[in-house]
This record gives C-alpha cells, sequence and structure tokens, in this order.
C-alpha cells in the first residue's frame, strides 16, 4: 500500500497578523495532485490539522472544502487524527458518517484501539492525547484507581497504548502507526523543537523512539519539520507552509510530504517537496546593507513576505526615520521586523525575544527573571506547568 | 410521505446558568421513539439546533450523538436547516458526507433551491437567511448591482426566492418547503414573538404567511410555542423544552412535535406531546403565600425548577433575611427569582424587567426611555437595528 504523509496543516493560522490561507491552499493543490499521481492508497494528516480548538468560520470551510475534494471527488481516503491544537471533541463532530467513504477520523484516546484493516496493513490512528485523559481511559478500562493515578507522564500513558495495541497486532500484516507528539530518537537525546507549540508542558518530551519498536513505521505529527525524524521508520512529514522565523531560516525550504510504501517485503518513503507560492525570507543585516539597491534588488521584491532583523541597531541615529515603511519601499509586505541591540544591553534582548518561538513555560521563566534576576526553582517550574496544561485543556 | 416535525433544539442552551442538555437529551429520547412508534420517512429539524455559533464541546458532542442515533443507528432520513442562532458556516462541516446516508442539512442560501426528490414530494430547505445574504446571492446570480441593492427587506428577499423555487415546482407533486422565519398569518398582523431572538432585527417579522400560498405545507422554525402557527399548513413545532418564564406560563405545557402526512390526497397534521424530565413552573404570589406550608406543600417541591415572582414585595420588611436561601429551603432549585416592586416606581420597574425575554432592541429603547424620558426616533430605531444586525452577522 502506498499512503501519502502529511501533518501540521494548522488552517486558520496567522503569521503576525497575516492569513496563511492562501499559503494553505497553494500548497494543499500540490499535496492532492502528488496523491493523485502516486495514486496512493490514502492520505494520512498526523494531526494539528485546524490551528486552534476553535477555528473561525473561513477555516472550518476551507478545511471541508479540502477534505471533500479528497475524499468525495477523488475517492481517496484519509487516516487523520487531531493533534494538540485541535479541540478533540469538536473535530469528532461527523466522522460516523465519514467513515462511510473510508475518511477515518480518530481524536480520543478510546478510539485509538480499533485499528484500521487493510488487506496488508493495519493502521493505528492515535490521536494526541496527555496524561490525564490516559489516566480516565484506563480507568474506565478496569484499571485499579492507585494504579491510574501513576500515570503522571506521557512517556508512561504511552508504554500502556502501545502495549495494548502490540496486543491487537495480526502477525500477517505489517503495523502503521499514526500519531502526534514529540518523539525524541532515545532517552537521553535534547530535542529541539520546532514546533511553537506548549510541546514540553505536561512531559511531553518524554516519548522516545524505541517506545515505538514494535511498529513497521511510524508517521509523526507535532514538529514541523522532516528533519527532526527521530530514525528512518519513524518520521515527521513537517508542516506544509512555513510558520515562522525558525522555519523560514531552513535553507533549502524543506517543506514536503513523503509517500511511504508498505507491503509484505517491506517499507520505503520518498521525499516529495511543496512549493510555497510566497516565500519566507529572513533577512539579518545592518541598515546600510538594508538600504544598498545591490543588495535588496538581488531579493525578490514583492514576490515574498520578509522577515527582517537590522543589526548593530542604534536607535538614536534614526530618530526621524520610519524604519517599517522605508523597508517596505524596497522589500514590499514585511511580517516581521526586529532590532539587534546592543549586545550588553542584556535585559532589554531577553525582552525582544520573539515569544511566539519560546514555550509558554520559557516566556513565564525569562520574564521571572529579568524582573528578579534568579531563576524559577523546580518546584516553580512545575507549578507554572500545571496550570499551562489546566488552560490548554480549558481551551479545548 | 410521514415526517415529524420538530425545531428549536437549541443544543448547548442554558437556563439563568443551569444547563439544559439533561432536558434535552430527555425530550430527544421521546422524539426519536415517536419517529420510530409512527415509523416516519424523515426528521424535519427547521432551525435554531444549537444555540449558538459557536457551541461548547459538550453541546458538540450530544448533537452529533442524537443525529446519529437518528441517521445512523436507526436509518431515518433528516431534513434539517439552520436558524439565527446557528453559524451557518461552521453548522455546514462535513454535509457532504451526511448525504450518503440521507442526512441531509442546509445552511446557506444558495444550497435551497435544489429540492429534495421523493416519490411524492419536493422537499425545499431555506436556511435562516438575512436580506443582505440574499443580495449577494442574486448579484452572484445576474442579479443588476442596483436591482440587488433594493432587496433591503426581508419580506422582498422572501419573496424573490419563493418564486425562484415556485420554478422548479413539479406538478405531480406535493410541495413542502422547511424554514425559519417569524412569519405572520397576514401583512397587518402583529405577531407576538416567543423567541428570545433578536427576531425584529432587520425586519425580519414582515415575512407573511401569503408569501407561502403555493407550498402545500410549511413546516417552520423560530418561534418556540406552535400556539403561533399563523394558519393550519404553516406552522411552527415549537421547541421540545421550555426555555424561559414566557413559555412556563403557557398552562398545558404544549410541548411536542408533529406528525405531518403529505401524500397526493393531500396533508394533515397531529400533534404528540412531550413531556418535560423536570417542570418549569412559575409562581407570582405574595411572601406570605410563598412561605405557607398550604401552599407550598401543593407544588412538585425538589422535582421542578421554580421561578418565582413576590408580588407586593417591600424589601425594608426584609432586610435580614435571605429571601432566595428562605424559598430554596421550601421549593428546591429556584432558577430564577424576581420582585414585584411598587406599581408607582416606574424606573426601577423598567429596569427590572428580565432582559432576556425581549429584544435588544427594546433593551435599548427601555434603557434611552428611563435615561431621556422620551423614545427612540424612527431613525435612531432603524440605526439600533443596523447596529445588532452587524453584531449578530460578526458573531457567526
Amino acid at each position: 500500500m502506498k499512503f501519502l504523509h502529511t501533518a501540521d496543516w494548522h488552517i486558520g493560522r496567522t503569521l503576525n497578523g497575516y492569513s496563511l490561507l492562501d499559503e494553505q491552499e497553494h500548497t494543499f493543490k500540490q499535496i492532492l495532485q502528488i496523491a493523485k499521481d502516486e495514486k496512493v492508497d490514502g492520505v494520512v494528516i498526523a494531526g494539528d490539522i485546524y490551528d486552534r480548538a476553535v477555528p473561525n468560520p473561513e477555516a472550518v470551510t476551507a478545511l471541508d472544502k479540502m477534505l471533500r475534494e479528497i475524499n468525495l471527488e477523488n475517492k481517496i481516503p484519509i487516516y487523520a487524527i487531531s493533534g494538540n491544537h485541535d479541540s478533540a471533541q469538536r473535530l469528532n463532530y461527523g466522522r460516523e458518517w465519514m467513515e462511510h467513504t473510508s475518511f477515518f477520523l480518530n481524536t480520543l484516546l478510546s478510539e485509538a484501539f480499533k485499528p484500521i484493516e487493510t488487506a496488508d496493513v493495519q493502521i493505528f490512528l492515535l490521536p494526541f492525547f496527555d496524561p490525564l485523559d490516559a489516566r480516565v481511559y484506563y480507568k474506565n478500562h478496569g484499571m485499579d484507581e492507585d494504579e491510574a493515578k501513576k500515570i503522571t507522564t506521557i512517556g508512561t500513558a504511552m508504554q500502556l497504548v502501545v502495549n495494548d495495541m502490540v496486543k491487537l497486532f495480526d502477525p500477517n500484516k505489517k503495523h502503521l502507526l499514526v500519531t502526534h507528539f514529540a518523539v525524541s530518537a532515545n532517552q537521553n537525546d535534547d530535542l529541539e523543537l520546532t514546533s511553537e507549540t506548549t510541546s514540553q508542558v505536561g512531559g511531553l518530551a518524554t516519548v522516545t523512539s524505541d517506545q515505538f519498536k514494535d511498529f513497521d513505521y511510524v508517521m509523526l505529527g507535532h514538529i514541523h519539520t522532516r528533519f527532526a525524524s527521530p530514525s528512518d521508520n519513524i518520521r515527521y512529514s513537517g508542516s506544509p507552509v512555513k510558520f515562522n522565523i525558525k522555519e523560514a531560516r531552513i535553507k533549502n525550504n524543506g517543506k514536503g510530504v513523503d509517500i511511504v510504501t508498505i507491503d509484505k517485503t517491506g517499507v520505503s518513503h520518498e521525499f516529495k517537496p511543496l512549493t510555497p507560492k510566497t516565500d519566507l525570507i529572513v533577512l539579518e543585516e545592518d541598515w546600510q546593507t538594508l538600504c544598498n539597491p545591490d543588495f535588496y534588488k538581488k531579493q525578490p521584491i514583492n514576490k515574498a513576505w520578509f522577515e527582517i532583523t537590522i543589526q548593530n541597531f542604534d536607535r538614536s541615529e534614526h530618530v526621524q526615520t520610519n524604519i517599517r515603511s522605508e523597508l517596505q519601499k524596497r522589500y514590499g509586505t514585511i511580517v516581521e521586523l526586529d532590532y539587534q541591540v546592543d549586545k550588553s544591553d542584556a535585559d532589554l534582548q531577553t525582552m525582544t525575544t520573539n515569544i511566539n518561538e519560546i514555550s509558554p513555560e520559557e516566556t513565564v521563566d525569562q520574564f521571572f527573571q529579568t524582573i528578579t534576576g534568579k531563576e524559577l526553582s523546580n518546584s516553580q517550574k512545575s507549578l507554572v506547568s500545571t496550570i499551562f496544561n489546566e488552560v490548554e485543556r480549558e481551551k479545548k
């Protein structure tokens, strides 16, 4: 069987107020074309389909159209799960009708233990969940209350879930897992996350690739670059669209989908690149260079979005200048403008860090440091983590 | 063909903070049982399925289950439309998958011109829309821009819509319309609205029953009591649940669904009552009576919800008393507590009117009168109306 693996569409997302819907529709068309050209047996969407628990109406309409084009117009099965950005309950609406046309969508942990059976492959769709979801699920399925209370990390929860899945394995088939977590290559790895989500909240980063050793292939969502894949058969497809400055810095774009072939002889994957409609370009130069025609005329002026950081910037020299306006005249759309200030002014530098790129916990930690000069203690960090976990839950 | 006609479920609604979901599930079970007992060919839900544009996750899950029970478990077709409380775009999600099992749901005006064809009946599903929606629709369908601008009232818009539907009539079939508006019996009628919605905003009340004369039967939603039906074949089913004090005052409950039989020989309808799980009882008595065991022991204490208005109430006599607590000891759950104050204190009385029972426009009007002593002028009223219209649109 041949699958197209994609994830982290984040429909409804904006970049500093600029809608990414056009960009998302542009890459979607390419994804659909690849699925048709490759004659895949299914499109896998590994979570974070929407950007938020309550997407705006335009996002709902846009996603409905995309899913219809794949599943109803082109009769291609869909295998999808919810991610941490999606509301499990909201996205669950209508799923039983969708199954009639082989559109499978799991959003609740309890739905993950019924693999979809194809001739050669068992497909396990495991949506994002947190330790509390696992505690509730296992308590409802006969686990002793005291035992269930021990499920405090996602690593522990995942092991229970995987063990239960392995029990369902048909030895005559290959086993495919689709899920949505930060997975590190082994227990000691420090994973550099490019997902902007609260991925470290609640110990999410403690899922390790060895936990998935019984599966023939694992299709992951959550981290937005495929370069974070922990192994050759446990892979992130990455998001189809660049969402922030960190992703824009990756030189060869790197955006695309994987075509994964799974049959009795084995498993292979092939990367298919996607091209953006409007590229996102990072420039980090001093003011003189940025204003120099020899420099800016080499850029794709008015055809890309620019994220510009002005280096060695001295505000006192530019009191009379409307910096943004001057740069827009030369480059077109500037979705982000930053100033690299004097290194010695450490406090100010901390404050100007783009908070979109760090987790909420880190933001609190940095703020605390700026104000008090001390780091958060471990118990304070734990408290902050608990609070953000609860906030995340309530948003859904 | 035999249809069950219901409307105005308002899933997710609360009554002064008390969730009505239990009550809604209780009446839903009866509706499903009636549909099965009567072996209906379809369940019609005439709008305001949800209570709000963005229902909470519990409401989404509850509705999904109800619709599944009707359509997937019991294989009964559903014919549904969105009302003014629903978000047309949000509720539209997934509708094309649902059509595969004869679950038809229209939420956009543009979807209303493709009747569902059965052997004997053409079913037109016309969701709630406003004059601006009609203007956009007709402009997109070739109407001259100046002509389209003349569509300023719902009455004008409805006439265009009905004319276009009549063109699609198959003379060999009966014609059923399902829609969601305040419809008065004729152009001069002053309709007493029991819907709490902004039903008069934008001139909605100007749809008249004579506009529907070409249809054999019209199933309406929007007004919550069937007693508001403008004629014998243009009927409101009413909501299955009592939502407010006005509805609670109706003596014989009056809640139910209609079984409508339509075939070549003609049309007939039969009322099937629904019984509440927890009744909503209005008491309007003086303090002495309310505290008298001879009175309160005759009430269904602890089995109903009470809305109590204390008549001839003099606050100065009860400074030391926790009124609500004293009444709860005797009656159980009190979802609303009001005081009927001295008639001469007109200003205060105006201020204590339950604003849930009047339209936003009336609220502004009353407030203006209280403060200035004058009524709003017609141009001021028109401005207020425009503003609320825009607010309603933005909420969706």
